[in-house]
């Protein structure tokens, strides 16, 4: 693993790191915020899962989170969305191909060479960050933000004793019944859509996946709200299951990081608090 | 003026206006939060003047203002670097021509058509927000960011009365005395160095120029600290002027909104106590 890029900001030091990935084969890049609490006793990980067309850097330069980060003593990791390269295979869409990589393990030809970001962010980097940073991995939590919203949900409903919390803002909850996910799911796993069950939280909670609490933010001014997100659709299944929702509302918030940034500290305290 | 963009974020929104200046005679773009509190009574106001190289959406994106902005109730005003555009004059390097405007009136052609900065920052804008928000003029205090810093330091010398209170992060302080100044100044103004003294913070100093107290944060690991910015020489100005100043050096802190955003609170915190 390269560093890249390295510099102090808050009350700890925000990283860029580049690493060869066995899961995508490809170069991967991320970033990690470091709090210098961390020095003194290994620190709780928030894995932070970003949206469509998004790279690391993005919630790394937009979303706020070092304030809260430093002041929990959280370290926060930020993937990138896909492999990129001129070798992976792309789409002029921007909801498919590079920076659309919808945290699946692709099934497809040409797609899955490449497109193995489940792998990637449920196993790989996990233990890569256990490895490079003072960081407690039974301590770990996951969140993100619309395609990274989903992302987190599915981690978190998956593999409960790795991502011990979970919350999102404006995820796709049920990527397997809106536009979005129909179009990356068809194109990355095919057909069966039972195949499609593993990464939709919605179907994964119908399935018996179990979480213990759920923190959503929503923006009652986003775009994407009625056709894409459809958070009623989580409140139903987690009502039905018993999970607890936290789903709030916020009257005049759109989809971009004016909002993510906006409730950015109360997610970092709320996982702070839960992993201890 | 044409609100260009609206976004919620923490207790305000998050405006991007464009008009028509009358100082360089092309479309200015600015940044405008505006808290909700504003709607109660008239907000104290801060004009944050950017950095080489930047737009009015660097600060924007990555400056992490709107919490403490909306905290105390603050409208903040981000305006360009620069006239723009393709008629207006240009150069192949980053520290001369668009986005490089340093904020001067510049006086040599072909330059002296557009690059009417300082026009535009001290009369033009102020007077523009005072009609189209719910602004104090009569509170408005002034900061920035290197180039941007100058600005602010200059602003806040010259028009004390405008600008009640002022502050920067890793200013230029004496331009006259560095290369990005001398290179600037020598290319807008010409070759006069009578004529640089008004646009130079320490110069100002020398020559009578007051303000109540400054803040300045300056990063120690900042690469351009020894050759561009010598706050040393600002220091001494002050100390010989008796003017109040807090320079604070920050180990490990370089040049960028890490070092910007991390002391941004603070700045926002200084000004709102100040003005009240």
């Amino acid at each position: 693993m390269e560093t890249i890029g390295e510099h102090r900001s808050f009350a700890g030091t925000q990283f860029v790191c580049q690493h060869q990935s066995q899961s995508t084969g490809t170069p991967m890049t991320f970033a990690a915020y470091v709090p210098d609490s961390a020095q003194d006793a290994p620190a709780p990980v928030l894995f932070y899962l970003s949206g469509l067309t998004c790279t690391h850097a993005n919630v790394m330069e937009k979303g706020e989170y070092r304030r809260a980060a430093s002041e929990h003593g959280v370290i926060v990791i930020c993937p990138d969305t896909s492999p990129r390269g001129d070798d992976v295979p792309d789409d002029d869409a921007y909801d498919l191909g590079q920076g659309a990589g919808f945290y699946v393990d692709a099934t497809e030809a040409p797609w899955s060479q490449h497109f193995r970001m489940w792998r990637y962010i449920s196993e790989e980097l996990p233990a890569l960050v256990g490895d490079s940073f003072p960081a407690d991995m039974s301590r770990a939590g996951i969140f993100g933000h619309s395609m990274g919203g989903h992302g987190a949900l599915v981690a978190g409903l998956r593999l409960p004793e790795t991502f011990r919390t979970v919350s999102a803002f404006a995820p796709i909850v049920a990527p397997s019944r809106v536009p979005w996910g129909e179009k990356a799911f068809s194109t990355y796993l095919g057909m069966d859509q039972d195949a499609w069950r593993k990464y939709d939280a919605v179907a994964l909670i119908e399935d018996g996946a179990k979480t213990s609490e759920i923190l959503v933010d929503q923006g009652e001014a986003d775009v994407f709200l009625a056709e894409q997100l459809r958070p009623e659709l989580l409140e139903e299944a987690c009502a039905a299951a018993s999970i607890p929702l936290t789903l709030r509302r916020h009257d005049g918030f759109d989809h971009s990081y004016y909002f993510i940034s906006t409730f950015m500290a109360d997610h970092i305290a709320w996982h702070a608090e839960r992993l201890g």
